[in-house]
């Protein structure tokens, strides 16, 4: 990363719901955006936390044991080995920090998995 | 953390200029929220990244051959080892994501210096 990055640039960047793109790394950690909308798949990162950072709309995160409403401006961090179930009602747009390795459907395979290589910069 | 955390009711809580608050932690990452006004002073942390980004305000970053610009909603990482000043010429408002062990000073000490045990949640 050489250049600055403007969050709201790049997210009108992106076209397709579910499919983060990559803006940043820090320390082995990829900074990314992702435009969600509807109910996407239960999963979890068996190793690796989660960070979600709504930069707009609203965001629900399920739980097998609680939910966790997430609005403009609300950090949640999904802990490492939890089942999740994220629901977005309307479109929302997310920022996510998450290890370089770390696969967005973790080891569940779904038509929209992206592959970890095949994972975009913008 | 178990709950999340709004954001700009964070910033609330923060009295100081320069003090950084963690407010999350992920994979050995801590996720801090700080005001900034003024200028501080130049130094680098040598093995670690240290992302920016802006939440409210603007915020230049002053490196030996380059300056970055930074404004609402702009994300910028500096790199491991490289010296930098950062300037606020007004109030501004910026969330960081560096690791546990970052100290904001670098391997300079100043009157401002907060060591990394003393950090303190919000």
């Amino acid at each position: 990363m050489t250049d600055k990055a403007n969050l709201l640039a790049k997210f009108e960047q992106i076209q397709e719901y579910w499919t983060p793109k990559i803006i940043a790394e820090t320390n082995g950690q990829l900074v990314k955006l992702a435009k969600l909308r509807g109910e996407f798949i239960w999963h979890n990162h068996e190793n690796e936390d989660e960070l979600f950072y709504v930069v707009k709309g609203e965001l629900l995160l399920r739980f097998k044991d609680r939910e966790i409403q997430l609005t403009e401006g609300d950090l949640y961090v999904v802990p490492a080995g939890e089942d999740h179930l994220p629901i977005a009602p309307e479109e929302c747009w997310v920022m996510l920090v998450e290890p370089a390795a770390t696969k967005h459907t973790g080891d569940v395979s779904d038509e929209r998995t992206v592959d970890v290589d095949d994972q975009e910069w913008i």
